[in-house]
């Protein structure tokens, strides 16, 4: 699981532009990933929208579900919004609005049907996907409820990594397993479900 | 989405025993299922244990998944543990426990691993899944919810659907998700959020 990516210099000489084409590969995957969706990514639509060779993709990401994964962990549209709003209930909200439109959209949809299920028959990507793409997503709301504690607003016990699974948890029930459009409140009730388990008094009133 | 099956004396004379067959092939696929695992799933091992012909069974079941889906519908050992302790909460850690074996239980793992693969490309199956299986959980759990309401323990104006999704949603993330092996203790940890979220003082006071 080692998230080290080589830099340019230690790349070695020939092949200086690696870097810029390697972005404009993936912003050309996510694209065709957002506007038409999974099922109709190919790497040779790739290769002719980012104007580069089949064989330039495939020396670097070895499947189209690779790249996809390539793609997804290195848009930054798709960040948490983590920034400081000075109270925990109003940013866990914020994130938690920021996770239901992305479940909810069309485009999300799209990527994910036909990417689970490939990501099931590969093991060593779906690890891939989880350290690269999730792991990080979860960091940053650790580091917003780090904030929490660190302002008297959350239980300096709570386990993070059993909040962060209690926020998208029942997004992800709702989303996946019963198929139904989430709601926009689903934002509020999740993070105040947290908050009645974690939040000190502090942390409870509403801001 | 109905749930009416056909009784005996319903499928009309001719044909007597199919209820005691189909029970005789739900069950060889079961045992197939929990100590093989889906992979090693086929028609035809299924036929020779519960001695039919392939005829017989694809009559009934178009396709291995559908039969697998079947058998984990008729199986009452994987039944919702949903009787009146007295208490909610002992209740929901009761039905946390049982839900965090089967997700842990090797046997388990080896069923949905291959299954879900398949579910995903076979909508209206997964949708049997969700409405024969997930649904009547669900309901099992929805009752214990009630009762609470009825005895005073919980909020009445607490969205079931909601509380349930919080109960499993989290388990799901840890299992599935972040591949890890859950503990025991995920039990407490999920009834008492509930409790906290929704629970009267009499619902929180530990039974």
């Amino acid at each position: 699981m080692t998230a080290e990516e080589p830099t340019k210099a230690a790349r070695g000489p020939g092949r200086p532009r690696d870097a810029g084409r390697d972005e404009t590969i993936l912003a050309a995957t996510l694209t065709i990933l957002l506007e038409r969706g999974y099922n109709a990514l190919t790497i040779e639509g790739v290769a002719a929208a980012a104007g580069v060779g089949r064989p330039t993709i495939y020396r670097r990401w070895p499947s189209k579900a690779a790249l996809a994964v390539a793609a997804l962990v290195h848009s930054s549209r798709l960040a948490i919004p983590a920034r400081d709003r000075g109270s925990l209930r109003e940013e866990l909200v914020a994130i938690q609005r920021h996770q239901i439109s992305l479940i909810n959209s069309p485009e999300s949809r799209r990527v994910t049907s036909g990417l689970v299920a490939d990501l099931v028959h590969d093991p060593a990507l779906a690890e891939t996907y989880v350290s690269e793409y999730l792991v990080p997503r979860r960091a940053a709301v650790w580091e917003v409820l780090q904030r929490g504690v660190d302002r008297g607003e959350l239980d300096p016990d709570a386990d993070f990594a059993f909040v962060y699974d209690l926020l998208i948890g029942p997004l992800f029930m709702r989303a996946v397993v019963w198929g139904q459009t989430l709601s926009r409140d689903a934002a509020e009730q999740t993070a105040d479900v947290v908050l009645a388990a974690f939040g000190t008094d502090a942390g409870r009133a509403p801001a």
